[in-house]
C-alpha cells in the first residue's frame, strides 16, 4: 500500500479496455480474504476510479451514463464486495468489516492509489478507507452517503419507504424507480430511463442480493448511525479532496446527511440537486459526469 | 423588456471590450429612474453577466479573479445602484425597492436577457427581479445568499461580527479580510491576495460607502427576514436555473440559507466551499469560476 504506482501491477484484460459498462466482463479475483467478481473498462491517463457500490446492488447497478463516460480518461473498476453477486463470504455488519474486503482486493490487484466514486453504502466504505489507509485514496465523490454518525441512515421501516417496498403491483426495477426517484414525472421518467439502461446489460450478470445481504447491510447502517465521542470527529482526519453529492429529496440518506459532511470534511465540496432522490447521480447524469470530471482532473478543489 | 434580443442596443464603449475589472472605465447612464455608473468589459457570443454587489460594496469590490476570467466568452457589467458610489439617489430600504432600479438600468441599457451573478444583497436583487421579470434573467449565480424568509441575515450586532467591526486595530481592507474569510491561515491568505487584487485598481475608483448606505440595506435585510404566508412559496415562482454557492463557515450569511435556496428553488443546484466563509467565490476563484463557466456555458443544470 505504500509507493506511487498508479497502474495495476497485474496485465489488465485487454479486452475489458474497450469495454463498457454493458459488456465489460465480469472477472474474479482470489485474495487473502475472498475471491471477488469485478469488472473494469476505460483507459487513459488520470488514476483509476473504483466505485462502491450502494444497499443490495451489485456489478449490475452501476449506470452506464455514469460509468462510462467516467471511463472516458481513466479506468473505471466496479468492485462486487464479500457475500455480494458472486463474490464468495459472508457480508459484513459492520462498515470498517466492509472497507477490509475493499483492501484486500485492492491489494490483490495490485492498486497503490485510486479515487473512488462511493455511491450510499459505498460512500461509508470509502470514508473508512480513507481514515484507516489515506495513502490509497487521492479523491472521493460521495454520493446519497452519510458520515459515521449520521441519522435517519435508510430506515426502510419508514412509512414513505414501506409502502413502496410492501407494494405488490411494483416489480423488478419498479421498485428502484419508485424509491431512487422524486413522485415528480420528470424524475419517474429519468428513473424508468436510468432502469432502461441497467437492463442494456443482458449477459454475464449477477444474482441479485437476497434478504440475508440486506439484513447484514442494515445492521451495518444501525452501527455507523451511533455516536461515540464527538460527534463527526473523525471527518476531521479525512483530509482528502472530496466531492459530496446529493439529492434534496433524498428520502433513505436524507440531504442533511450531506450537509454534515460538506460542513465537517475538511476538503470538501458539496452539490446538490433540485427535485432528485436517492439516485441524483443518475438523473443528473450529464451534470453530475460534467461537474465528477472536472473535479477528477482539478489539482486543488 | 419583451423579445429575445440579447445583445446591447446601443452602441458599447469600444475600449470596455479589452478592458478587465482593474482597468474598465467607469461609465454613466441616465435613467427614467436615475444615473447610474457602470463597467462593461470582456465579449464573447454567451450572454452578458450582470453583477450585483454585496452590502455596502461597490464597483470597486469586485474580485478582477472572478471577474476577469468570466469576461472570457461574455460581458460581464457591473452595476452600481442608487445611492452607491457615483450613482444618484437614494439606497432603497427594501429588495424590490433596488430591484426597480436593476430593472431601470437594464432598460436603458437595452439589455432584454442577462446572466445574473448576485452576491449577498444582490443574490437577493436578482431572485427579486427574477420574481418580477421573469424574461430578464436566464440563469442566476446566487452567492453567499438568502431566500426572502431566510435568517440570521447580516447581524452585524452579533458578538462575532461586532468584535470585527469595532476592532480599531483593523484598517482599510483588513476589516474586509475578517469578515469574509475564515479565522484559518489559509483563509486569511486568500483574503490578503482578494485584497491585494482589489487594490490594483488605482484611478478612477468609487467613493466608500458611508453609514447611511449600511442603515439602508440593513433595513433592507430585516424586512427580507419577515415571514408572510407559506414560508419559501415564492421560491417556487424562480424557475430559472440557478447555481447557488456559500461557504460552510459564513457567518454573514449563514449557509443554512443556501439550503434553502437548494431545497425550495425548483431549478438549483448547491454548491458549497468548505474552510470558507462568506467570500468563498474569492477564496476559491479558480474552482468558482470553472463552476460558474460550466454552469453558465450548459444547456441543461
Amino acid at each position: 500500500m505504500t509507493g506511487t504506482k498508479t497502474i495495476s501491477e497485474k496485465p489488465r484484460a485487454t479486452d475489458g479496455e474497450s469495454a463498457s459498462a454493458t459488456t465489460a466482463p465480469t472477472q474474479f479475483i482470489k485474495t487473502r480474504l475472498e475471491t471477488y467478481a469485478y469488472r473494469r473498462f476505460g483507459r487513459g491517463a488520470a488514476l483509476p476510479l473504483v466505485c462502491l457500490q450502494h444497499f443490495t446492488g451489485t456489478l449490475d447497478n452501476w449506470d452506464p451514463a455514469v460509468a462510462d463516460p467516467l471511463a472516458r480518461g481513466r479506468e473505471v473498476i466496479l468492485f462486487e464486495s464479500a457475500g455480494l453477486g458472486r463474490s464468495t463470504g459472508a457480508v459484513p455488519t459492520s462498515i470498517p468489516g466492509m472497507a477490509e474486503h475493499f483492501i484486500a482486493f485492492a491489494e490483490a490487484i495490485g492498486l497503490t492509489q485510486v479515487d473512488v466514486l462511493g455511491f450510499s453504502l459505498g460512500g461509508m466504505i470509502a470514508q473508512q478507507v480513507a481514515l484507516e489507509h489515506p495513502a490509497l485514496v487521492r479523491r472521493m465523490l460521495l454520493v446519497g452517503t452519510a458520515p459515521e454518525g449520521g441519522e435517519d441512515i435508510m430506515h426502510i421501516e419508514k412509512p414513505e419507504l414501506r409502502k413502496i417496498l410492501e407494494d405488490r403491483t411494483l416489480t423488478g426495477y419498479q421498485v428502484l424507480v419508485k424509491l431512487f426517484f422524486t413522485p415528480s414525472e420528470a424524475s419517474q421518467a429519468a428513473g424508468r430511463a436510468f432502469t432502461a439502461r441497467l437492463s442494456a446489460r443482458t449477459e454475464d450478470r449477477e444474482p441479485l442480493s437476497g434478504p440475508n445481504v440486506a439484513q447484514a447491510q442494515i445492521a451495518a447502517f444501525r452501527a455507523w448511525e451511533r455516536v461515540d465521542g464527538e460527534r463527526f470527529a473523525k471527518l476531521r482526519r479525512i483530509t482528502q479532496p472530496c466531492l459530496v453529492v446529493n439529492g434534496v429529496r433524498d428520502t433513505m440518506i436524507p440531504v442533511r446527511n450531506s450537509y454534515f459532511l460538506g460542513e465537517h470534511l475538511p476538503n470538501a465540496m458539496l452539490l446538490t440537486y433540485p427535485d432528485a432522490g436517492h439516485g441524483s447521480l443518475f438523473q443528473y447524469h450529464e451534470a453530475f459526469v460534467r461537474q465528477a470530471s472536472l473535479f477528477l482532473d482539478s489539482e486543488a478543489l
